[in-house]
């Protein structure tokens, strides 16, 4: 069961082995957001992503045995990064499921990082089934990308780390804003949040017609999205909440919010132009929900995650194209 | 006199008001570089680059009354924006001198800081003098970009961090790659490595046309550029090593490396790609000297100082287009 302890247990085996992400502001963006915005650059962790601490946490939580006849994990390609990565430097053997119209930067890098891909088709294929079957087949660990109370755990690190970085601020309610697909980061970082930040409340953002999550938590059951729908926000294209991540958002988060993919890529151009920092789609939904969403949060100061950077050139291109 | 005392006591002064920036690296950088690159990511300090810790020095060194007058700076922009943050924060009025060529976004930026931009030709005009003059007839403090003890200090501060954070590796000898202009941010890295890391050696990097610190330290005597040549760096393109700095550059680093404009658009595509760092050519050249002057850097280990991210999007593209 995911806990507060696994969350403990996780940063004992990260430390040292995963980066402490640095909490950023700009006084032009605060200006835009009408209140403090603290931004936890997490594009900055190792692979590019959050996604490597979840890696980290459930790789080095198996057996030295399973660990050698390999892993196996699907994703859209953060995860596929951060389990490559990860593997790579526990000597595994990695075998990664990415859909075939993933960025060609995250597959990519995937295949540098010494992991075998295996290309599906998103429309028509299960990546659940072909995972299950792969995992049976070759004997491989399957880690899942956010069902997984490992990974969650290795997310909630991020949540640990936030708590500490935010304590030297005189804040007394906040919200927390997280990106948010299958809720993996989200429910690990309500979690940790809880614990040593109870005056924080986290709230899941998501891109359009992939508002699964705020539907979710609103109905109290588990809703699915047109499969579909187009979003740039590749990292977060989730069908719906997890079997194990929605009953933590249930019970712990705040209301969703959601926004445009424009005013997404309006987000991404100011953590160019502001913070210095390349973000993917998926990683700039908490941004551009604090720049555009105002009416909607609470307090003096919004803090928000940018998970990941992993993008090409041609969208920062179409954000600046877009302003 | 420059000295590690002034660099300790501007610590104390900075502590809690500039940020410590992390030290970063990637796999797919010290492939290239044919050894292990720890990156100071500095561009992601307040105003997006080193300049604001040799600003906070300085400013807060003046008394409430000097600072009540009002301040001057003459800056191509990334010391104006460090000058013009600072000043508003410790309420003083500043006036900013800087080239009427200036990326837009620098001269945009140091305005809304509040500080009053004067527009100067720099091939026409003297900035020195300009500065001069107006310091006298509004009874300003000029605080200059490097020729000044406390902005030295101030930068020596990045040389004090850095030693403590390269302290968790195990580094026996490494070259430290600084991008110089005037070789303010250079000679306060020296002065404070070498006592907080004395294996570890200084060495100035510089654009085609503008190695001006390069041949100084060869021929041990102030050497000049043309004035018209022309580069991308715009952050360093000083005519000459300044009066206070270059005795301590001679005395303390290594031989200056010097790369082309192409090669730092290609290090500025990579920051992007594998660090997510927005980084203005200037802030790229020690970056773009670790990758393609490998043959003149002794060591596993690189250490490169990315000093700044000040720059436009056309400028990220124009380095996408290059490779």
């Amino acid at each position: 069961m995911s806990s507060i302890e696994l969350i403990y247990s996780a940063q004992k085996r990260l430390m040292g082995n995963v980066r402490e992400t640095p909490l950023l502001h700009s006084p032009f963006l605060d200006e835009i957001a009408g209140r403090k915005v603290l931004i936890k650059a997490e594009c900055l962790q190792h692979t590019g992503s959050f996604k490597f601490r979840g890696a980290w946490s459930a790789i080095s939580a198996l057996s030295k045995e399973d660990r050698s006849k390999g892993i196996l994990a699907y994703s859209s390609g953060n995860h596929a990064q951060g389990i490559a990565a990860v593997a790579q430097i526990f000597l595994a053997p990695a075998v990664i499921i990415m859909p075939s119209d993933a960025p060609r930067l995250k597959i990519e890098n995937t295949k540098s990082l010494g992991a075998e891909v295996i290309l599906y088709d998103r429309v028509g294929e299960s990546r659940e089934h072909l995972g299950v079957k792969l995992a049976k087949d070759r004997g491989l660990t399957l880690i899942k990308p956010y069902d997984d109370h490992n990974v969650i755990a290795g997310q909630g690190t991020l949540g640990l780390e936030l708590g500490d970085q935010v304590s030297k601020y005189d804040i007394s309610e906040a919200d927390v804003l997280v990106c948010c697909g299958g809720g993996g980061l989200t429910a690990g970082v309500a979690l940790a949040l809880r614990k040593v930040a109870p005056n924080l409340r986290v709230r899941p953002c998501e891109p359009e017609d992939y508002d699964d999550t705020k539907r979710s938590l609103r109905s109290g059951k588990r809703e699915t999205n047109d499969r579909n729908c187009v979003s740039i926000c590749d990292a977060i294209l989730t069908p719906t909440p997890g079997e194990v991540t929605f009953p933590i958002l249930s019970r712990l988060v705040g209301p969703g919010l959601v926004v445009s993919d424009r005013e997404v890529l309006f987000a991404i151009a100011e953590c160019f132009y502001r913070l210095k920092l390349v973000v993917e789609p998926g990683g700039a939904v908490a941004l551009a929900s604090a720049l555009f969403r105002k009416d909607e949060i609470q307090g003096d100061t919004v803090i928000v995650v940018l998970t990941g950077g992993n993008t090409d050139f041609k969208t920062v291109k179409s954000a600046f194209d877009s302003i």
